[in-house]
């Protein structure tokens, strides 16, 4: 969790996301699956806008993975 | 869990549900959802009050999301 | 698990709990429901007394929330 | 998990079960009861010998509570 | 999660996996398997190209195990 | 998840298995149990010969117990 170097890969894999505004699917620990777009990321969360166009801040100890919407 | 730095957004996102006694929903790691308001956060935990108006201490590794009541 | 400040308002209210013997319920991760009261709390653990007396030593990773028994 | 300090309460607790042979009981994180005496303890793992005197390496981040059994 | 050592038998092990294009199969927490190929790893995630040729970005946290498909 | 110390006992006793071939089993976080040796650890994984000659790249967050298979 203490992993965030803006340098990193995944991180700037989410970034492109969220400049893009891809629409993407979370997988979240849960079981609960999230559609919708990234709006930013910290250390700590990523906040994201869902179908409802709802603001969800999701803790990143409850992500599994990220996909893109095809 | 480390990371608690009272500049980051997702701090001061929670932060803002305080101050504007924002009605939200927790969604919780045991599938149980709590509604009510923010009333304080420390780097372990955050407190909340629900709608029967119970002072729950939440531990901050047990959040999956909160989100606004709309 | 690293934060555990004696000053910070969470590690305070559990002491508050402690201090008045004030009779709590804890939901831990694997659903269960814990009722009694805190007898200590150290870095680690919360050691609680449960309705039949018996003494838990309750792992924090386990937590999910602690709230008074009204 | 890094909280692994010879002196802390939690840590003495489970000390004393091993000295006494005290008859215990595990709760696991995936619901699973242990019951034994624990035989050592390290800051990964706590060492168990359970009622058919099987050895278990238990992860400490597996561990709900422990309790004696009276 | 803070062990990400570029020398450790675990991360050169993935690196194989990549460099060799080798089909896993990955066990999530939540019960889900992927089956598919590493496209990349860092400290945080395993980029993974699934079956119908998704990338998904995998959060470490939620690894279980990977295994080579025969 | 940072204690990987060549010296503790639990690390010893996983090398103590790698180095008589015992068969162990291995239960997870997501309820599976694995049958098999432990080929090698390191501070992130532990890596398995299951019953089928397969080798199993486990995360250590994902165990739970290991005991001898007797």
């Amino acid at each position: 969790m203490t992993e965030f170097d803006t340098g990193l890969p995944s991180v700037r894999q989410v970034q492109k996301y969220i400049k893009e505004q891809q629409k993407i699917v979370i997988q979240l620990t849960t079981q609960e699956t999230i559609t919708g777009q990234v709006l930013w990321q910290d250390p700590q969360c990523i906040c994201v806008s869902d179908q409802s166009e709802q603001s969800l801040l999701i803790w990143r100890q409850a992500l599994i993975y990220i996909k893109p919407v095809p």
